[in-house]
């Protein structure tokens, strides 16, 4: 780390490196750090671009870097290290990562679930590093804030946990939620499954499909299960749609509270939050979260709507996945811990028309 | 109705006529009817494109036919009459499209709710014709075929209705189903909203959306309590599609059922239904119904998983809304009230790739 | 080559077969012939998927029909030999075939050049049948349909190529063209490419994009070359849309002729063609050709405009690439070949809306 | 214009207001000039939403900003006014803005072409302000940098004219091309026809279509002609996308030149140029350019390719055409006006995946 003197103020450069950058989630995190002040790009690696610039994956980068993709086995001392690798590959490794950097960012799934047994039974296999799974801080700022400031690992939080949970938190912290009866379910985009082709990514078969991925038992159910402490009923339908998740989340209530209620309680949780807006408009077209006028932004939308005939609350929550669902967050954790500004690097506001 | 002697056997023609034909349920109607050997198609009305083609609006139709559309005014007498018309218009002058045609096939929302209250519950208004409310019958021919053989006047469904019923049915009608815990969340395209244009139907506003444009207290909910015997907590997200439903409906058992049961019951109700598939596959990229396959076809497919986590049941169905969920299901019944082969002019199975 | 006795007439069945049926192109002919009253479907092949029942790889077929793919050593004699196989495999074996088969159409690109330099020019390599050329029928129908009716060996034309050739053969034909000056572009959706995944079909690339994927030097210009008999500057891009071409030709006309001239010549050349629709009107929204108007139908649709500032003509064409442009214009030179009515299992006019 | 000092460096902030911020144009610019240091939007007006948020039309600006929309009757003075009001407007209104500006920026098309005659031949009438004509620049700065230093009266550029202009202009720089022979053709999107809905862009109808929606006598082809000084066969067609530009340039070249040269003029005429980047690579998915990677980006990506079989070079162009075709190139101006670093508020890179 050093420290650099400039426009008045005495600021740090926290020197970063990205293992496994040639991926969606590694092209994000390279967008947003080349423009952080406050951070220098040290390292990327990548097994299968080793060596040529990281351009060749990330088109929209042309002009803005020279970096190249190095090899993992290059990868040299850091302040803080971003691991964007395959899911396994981080607990496996972790020791000698831990070795490279004082801090580490792991955006993969190996350290979101802080219990072993509830980690096998949604991943089907033993944890490698279980020692460390209380050591890391969930990456969802909104609930873990303090801790992440004096953090030294964090593991940041599944996408489609990220737009579920914060669009729940606010009422079950409120015990507001019958138990065990929440349904959800995330319209997702095809950028979810990452850069690689697959027979269910070929244009023709994917273009318009509205898919029913995963109806039962998603990985991200852990996340939702730990940060909640409820179980959920969780589906994932993949829709045409590159970027963007929209949680549809139908909770039963268990006592009477009305709409002017509800608003307060987010109001309560979120007034505050750089990065969340409550989105409930009474006309208009854009009366409910979004996913499109997200995209390339760091916000998570939510709105809600009280059903007349029953006791249940519909929340909408939306994101970017690449962003408030994995890059964006992790930068805006990255902030935290390192004491800037949280919203550094972060201010893109999305598009409208898009 | 005349008698027609041809290719062997004696053949009646149906002489039809569609009041209201200038929109997409119009278009769609005009088309299957066109290719119908047992119908002739009489008028087609629009008050907009009186005098005009059909072809000017309905493209697809040059070369097919050179029918103009005329006045409502100008209906003469045919033998059934398929109703096209905006809500309200049916019930209002049920009494003279009575005494122009034999038959009526109503492709609207006015007669499909039998009971009053219920209707003026989701309408929000006292319906104008409640006389007749018990003489249609509803329109989904796998619930009530028997009736629609004598029938005169026969309500179509709506569109999301016929989708989730058919999806829920026969685990109602088995008992299996905890009541009041049904959530049903139904994907739907552009083509849901009609043919005219509206700020939110506007191309940059629409493109890619995920809207939630009816969260709760949706009116095809309406249907589905009549026809399940239970309230269904029903949301609807428009996205980005033109044509299609797929409605994911979370179903809590109330006995241990396992998946090979559930199979039977769904091959019981449905294993000699024309226009049904069950759709599960163990791999592949078509493991589910997928609404992009049926467009332009009258099935609906239907699938399911068993949630190993909980009692659910994921039950998933998809049709083309302006085929099985409005035109395609309207010449379902017709051809059953008429005698005809079932799927006379419905023998268009879809496209793949598409 | 079996007969038929039945509603009223004496008609054959022709025994069919599909090598290589897996692909986009081989399951279009299936839905085709399934519905084709005069031919039955002998034996579909496919190296992949051999054993596999055929809706295994064409979803749409579910319930249409329990064909399963055999391995292609599998192939037994048969009237007319479909060979939907990669590019290169028919001119290797085509002995082979010829023995199978009292006639073959072939779908491929191998027999569509019938001068070996221009096919060497354009496919980078020596035809290795080359003595067979000129046997085969170049198979456009509007503009071979008197071959077709005694050959034995139809080649069907390219997608891009049937659709610059249809729009413009009539103003070469009428020596209107001021030479060596057209240029074409054709817009083209994802199916163009086939059925197998590749880095550029991934979804999240592929999906939105506007690639020039062959700005010159297109296979299809060697045949578009020898049906007008002049060179064309084509240039191929790849847009958001699954089925459908659409070819934008720019033509500079070597003499003063009006828009009614124009008309007149169109008319006379197509006015009679079953798959030929000329579409120019005045007003709305579906002035010209659009391609997704002809999904899954054989149309091939054509309009023009004169440009008030030059003497170029735009005229602009549109088709559905795996129906006229492959699979529906190779059963319509099935039909021809055998004495069926031309139309006879391409009747679906498309769809609108879609 | 007040003086701000801070940062170390005495920086003036320049007051701008937005006559016609409610279309996407001026959302835009909008969402640009917040970021901007160096600029304090003082009004935004709009006839249809005046009184209300800025936020109501522009949804992505949420937690932005508090500005409302005013009566443009309330517009104050202020040092620069952006006019994006509807085709007409800035001519008949020009005086009354000047009174109220020391500088405008129109992004109307009112002031672009400066020859009288060429106005009404492409606009069918005659130039309500003809005396000012040519003191407005023309708004493409890699072209007219120097007037615009000292300029008070700048008009933007069209979106299609601004690709095309900047793809050819150095062949014709250079003298290299046939004149007359030129052929363009734009692949635009839904968002090029404003922010209001119509029967064409109503989704179930624009939603992946292949429109011709302007063949021959496009406006935007005057400033081609004045920019270029030869006349060019453009036609545009709108195709499934919502914003981006892709011009593909049939270019005739008068003498022999290889890829090698050509490489060298692109790369003198735009090598320091900081919006415009040489995209041409040998293999991988974007060896050309793409408009979605500039979604949100002043880039004008350009790359070429040389047609082996005949004299022609493909140019390829694309742009965002709310950004380097509209708001983005607009706010390049001001920068290049005011002295501020051409860069500035325009650093958004784009984005991958998208």
């Amino acid at each position: 780390m050093t420290t650099l003197s400039g426009l008045g103020e005495v600021r740090q450069v926290i020197r970063v490196a990205i293992a496994g950058g040639s991926g969606y989630t590694g092209g994000e995190l390279l967008r947003l750090l080349l423009s952080h002040p406050g951070a220098e790009i040290t390292h990327v690696t990548s097994q299968r671009l080793a060596g040529k610039f990281v351009t060749k994956a990330h088109p929209n980068l042309r002009k803005q870097t020279s970096l190249k993709f190095i090899d993992i086995r290059g990868l040299g001392q850091c302040d803080t290290l971003f691991l964007c690798l395959p899911q396994g590959e981080s607990m496996i490794n972790i020791d000698r990562f831990r070795g490279l950097a004082s801090s580490i960012i792991d955006l993969s799934s190996d350290f979101r679930v802080s219990d072993c047994k509830l980690f096998a039974r949604y991943y089907k296999e033993q944890h490698k590093a279980p020692h460390l799974l209380k050591e890391f801080v969930y990456g969802i700022p909104e609930l873990h804030r303090e801790e992440m400031k004096n953090a030294h690992l964090i593991s940041s939080a599944g996408c489609n946990a990220t737009a579920t949970i914060l669009a729940l938190h606010p009422l079950y912290r409120n015990a507001l939620v019958e138990s065990n009866r929440t349904v959800v379910e995330a319209k997702v985009g095809s950028s979810e499954g990452g850069n690689r082709e697959s027979p269910g990514s070929h244009h023709p078969e994917r273009s318009g499909s509205v898919r029913s991925y995963r109806p039962t038992h998603h990985r991200h159910t852990a996340e939702m299960i730990q940060e909640l402490g409820d179980t959920v009923s969780f589906s994932a339908t993949s829709i045409e749609m590159v970027r963007g998740v929209l949680a549809t989340c139908h909770v039963f209530l268990n006592r009477n509270v009305n709409e002017k209620d509800i608003w307060k309680i987010y109001r309560d949780a979120y007034g505050s939050e750089p990065f969340i807006r409550i989105v409930k408009e009474r006309d208009g077209i854009h009366r409910y979260p979004e996913p499109k006028l997200l995209i390339g932004s760091n916000y998570c939308d939510i709105g809600f709507e009280r059903d007349p005939d029953s006791n249940r609350v519909v929340v909408l929550s939306a994101i970017d996945n690449l962003m408030k669902g994995a890059a964006g967050q992790a930068v805006q954790a990255f902030n935290i811990m390192h004491g800037f500004d949280e919203t550094t690097a972060l201010a893109f506001p999305g598009l409208h028309p898009i």
